[in-house]
């Protein structure tokens, strides 16, 4: 190498610091609130890159994390379907070596994944806690699933309703799941979501996903339908990948999707407790209660009576405080207004039961 | 009164109910945290309505308040200025009578309060905690304090600034001030700050006021040079108009002005304390440190360097969190951060220091 | 008048001059295009003030029309409702007076109107283009039409559906029809539509009618099912007031409501004429074909097919251009798409169909 | 290969289809007007991909321009700068390639281009309208410009002060200068304006030129500074690249650079034309007329006053009308306003002299 060609190096090294991303520097952090016992950890654990079939180099899937506030993701492109490989030879394991030392600077944790990729059934998986993604690319089907799992992988059924016409629970689904090598699946996927999925995780004890499946760069906020990443909270004892783990093989989630959350009760009844503050009244006449709900979330609240008090319907728009009037009849110290969180989903069709219990004296 | 009369003021009563104003009913709270031993409540003392040159009903103003997140206001229409009088027969306590059950219902604090409308010199001034204006409507301005004082009043000079070529501390306000008959200035009135006056504060012990002074309806979000309307955050024990009163006389206020903050020091000091949080280092290299800075805050924090390490300015952006990169030359345990927080003015042309303590252990 | 008050009058002159509302000054024009033979104006014919049981002062809503990009208002207070006169002596005449000279400064076409309001039914009607508000101030309820048509009043039916229980054509309207005292209905009025009265204006020949009813100050565009004003498009041979008039008796309207279009076929189509360019194709491929849609609309345009060719369903954004992706399978000079554009209500139910014809060669 | 691969390979397709980026299909159009005798076409000939530094695959580059309402794009990834090459084996064609028949598709004119990259002096250069890239990769200067001036391409200067302690015109330009290697000069690339630049292209004939030299995905948008692409805006006779060579070898552009016009006076002075109208006064008064001046612009338009007539300062917000109010003096037929408007920069510190002749009868 010449010594015109180490100067043009530096040149274009200070080039290259010179044009590095700036925009990417500011986090918007997403107000989920902890529960008791546990952080509440943002976590997208599908996306891809240039190195399958995405359309980004693996470090902006760093920058797009740091800059709406997840805590951690796992690229997961495909083993088997890289149309980039004429230009891009295949080397499963790159994406992660490249954007590992970026993730670290960012403080973003990075878990090593990849996309079992068949025709549907049995359809897409995504394995994720691996340390080497090679063994992974075997023919036979359960092989692969074996030396995921002998790598102790977590492992999830990808978007198991994408192909309406072949979707539904096979045989293959059971083997995996007896051979204890399905310990999820994506109730949401993107844009859609599968109730069927949510049914089948609560009778068979799977833990409920939500995922990206990004492959373009980061633009779901322009999306009218979509507004915010799809994402899976994971309720984690700390903020490390061994401790998001332990959550996921515990079943330990909520997913974040439009203006909805979906998961098992006790995890939504506990972020509902620490979002929504009911203040005491401050008007009281003889027939008419008036008193304040304060809603901390990102998500408007819409909420239906259920009970004999208040009105028949609140929206608690988020981040914002409404005020309750209700009527009392009887003199009493208390009032309790009973309600369902109608976009709290904790079943495919059930709202979450809330009620608050409003101090009159 | 006939029949007929009374089932169209049914009629038109239900009517009324019908469009009442269902986009008032949210609230958008303002982050602005508490300090150690007091809330810190959101206050507009300064504002007017068609009861004088203003263009709303007095309950319009109610309306805003809500909706913006203040805690208190005072609508505080001129004596002396009236030009709606051949439509509107003059009684200056109807504001106030008008506006009360609707702040009740809204849970807004509402303060009864006049302008007293002179040339300048001397001016304009506030007259807040009242419970009668009209002994106010008197022709010698000395007696029109008099009136107000023997009411307790707290008494603030408006927008000292406002004409430029007759502005200055006159011998009348040495007079008001010898009486105790001026307890504030408005350091900031609408989109106008006035230096002079802060200094005038500083110097005399007078409250820091900043006020809106809005006649039309609330509409400053989409002035690009405002963004939001102009208040004083008072420092008060609780949530009550006496606390307000106490604090005011007790001189513990700052103003929120654009992108600024405007205040004595210790207030300063405390806000900044509660809104910015310092993470632990996520990545300590031999050379380098990352850690991130959290602004909690609803203001864009502007940071410039003091000391030897860090960047020389950092931009907090609001809600957000970002990431600084500095070096370190000798191995220690510790990291003193020095700064100037440029847009946080606790003099005229001063910012207020501030410090991170970065623990590299 | 003394010396000294003169002097503050000069002072409070310079003040109210200076807090003029500069930020009243921008107007955001609506991009409707005009149709062959006629301007398409912009028209707002209901709203109050605070010299009925609105909030505002007059002139606001001379601001709230010149920065919203209106042609025409008409302020119609109530004769019969004025629940702020214990503070404001009835005066009906006042808010035009007090408005006009505001609305010539700002180019806005100020109609003199007043709102007839009985019990449901017969309910409430708008008579404008009145030159003395007093004479419709009488007991009996045809005396009062009777003194509007002298006038030359052109009058219309507000918000005919608001009170469901009641609702209805009645006997009582029958009479105004074939007296000639009703000559438009309002089919929309603020966020609600009333199918029933859009089929009443077809059968009898009436003008359909869009109108804010306006009460507060303006902001619908916070309100997340309405973003902008109800309006009237009126289709006039120059923008005047007797071209208003003209081509209200002779119901060229059509009304802006919401993300739609409600009006009479010629009308509509028209605008949609006027809006959409369909591109000559950019790729002709053997079985393919591609070309732009352009909406230069403010509206979002729903399509869906009617006929064989182009995709089933397509959303033309406001202000964006679309590629349309078609097959074709025989050889031929043109293609022809045929769609239904469904938010473009030409009756209750029914949307306009529209056609593209594509060039091939 | 197998049965079962292609079986895979199909339903990957699918998935690949399903998965494409929808929300890359509406195109938000720009609106600069067409000038007389041209198109105005909005350009940027300088960006990157991971073919080079970039950080996205070709294909995105398209889909960025389609949706921020571009004409034409020229890719022009380093050749001599290709850090990811341990992963992407060097092909100096295939961005070009890759994107073409996505362009095609998209009706976005793609450039073959690539940049020439050396230290500073001489620095960076694009040259555009290539057929072949590997000829240009040769170790001698002079030789690569001999090169693709083969091939007939526009060459401009990158960035020239970008490093501020090595910027200048030095010999080895005036070299490229003399030989006519050298037709233009970035005057603005991304965020950063270079005045001695625009100077030197005025001085010596060069075209300005202002692109993005984007290398992520795109997101000015939100970056407060620049809240969109630069382009260049090249005044062509029809939209294809052979007119787009001719008027770029013709000197026949502009640049939009934040809020601001840069460019030679001819050419700023037809937009302004084209975007800018003065309605005939709506109000004369003995000594105050009142007149419409409505921006088509996407740009906040800022005159300052050289004449005797009218306000010290206007600014014409983007898409609005504003109403300008001045007095008059003398009985006459018209009134001329003169006014520099200072965004719209014919030299480096030059704004363009506009003038409004006002009709008074």
């Amino acid at each position: 190498m010449g010594k015109n060609s180490k100067l043009i190096l530096l040149t274009v090294l200070i080039c290259v610091l010179f044009f590095s991303p700036i925009l990417a520097q500011v986090r918007h952090e997403i107000n989920f609130p902890d529960i008791p016992e546990y952080k509440t950890l943002k976590c997208d654990l599908h996306m891809h890159t240039v190195f399958s079939d995405g359309q980004v180099w693996p470090t902006v899937r760093v920058d797009e994390a740091w800059r709406e506030g997840l805590d951690a993701i796992s690229i997961t492109d495909h083993i088997e379907w890289t149309p980039h490989k004429e230009d891009i030879p295949v080397n499963h394991n790159r994406p992660y070596q490249i954007a590992l030392p970026y993730a670290q600077e960012k403080n973003i944790l990075l878990i090593m994944g990849a996309e079992i990729t068949r025709e549907t059934p049995p359809g897409h998986f995504n394995a994720i806690f691996l340390n080497d993604i090679e063994p992974l690319n075997t023919p036979e089907f359960l092989d692969v699933f074996k030396a995921a799992h002998q790598q102790g992988a977590f492992i999830f059924w990808n978007h198991p309703g994408w192909k309406p016409e072949r979707q539904g629970w096979f045989d293959i689904h059971t083997t995996l799941y007896k051979n204890k090598w399905l310990h999820g699946i994506e109730v949401v996927n993107g844009n859609e979501y599968y109730p069927d999925a949510f049914q089948w995780c609560q009778d068979k004890n799977l833990t409920i996903m939500g995922n990206s499946d990004i492959h373009g760069p980061a633009r779901y906020e322009h999306d009218p339908e979509l507004k915010h990443r799809t994402i899976t909270l994971v309720f984690a004892r700390e903020r490390t990948i061994p401790a998001i783990k332990e959550a996921l093989f515990a079943g330990r989630t909520a997913i974040w999707y439009k203006n909805k959350l979906i998961g098992n009760r006790q995890y939504l009844e506990a972020l509902f407790n620490a979002a929504v503050e009911a203040a005491t009244p401050h008007l009281i006449k003889e027939k008419e209660v008036r008193f304040n709900l304060k809603n901390n979330f990102v998500i408007d609240i819409q909420l239906e009576r259920t009970g004999n008090h208040g009105p028949a319907k609140i929206t608690l728009p988020a981040h914002s405080t409404t005020t309750i009037t209700t009527e009392t009849e009887i003199p009493s110290d208390t009032i309790k207004l009973s309600y369902t969180a109608k976009n709290f989903l904790i079943a495919p069709e059930q709202g979450l039961p809330v009620e608050f219990m409003i101090n009159l004296k």
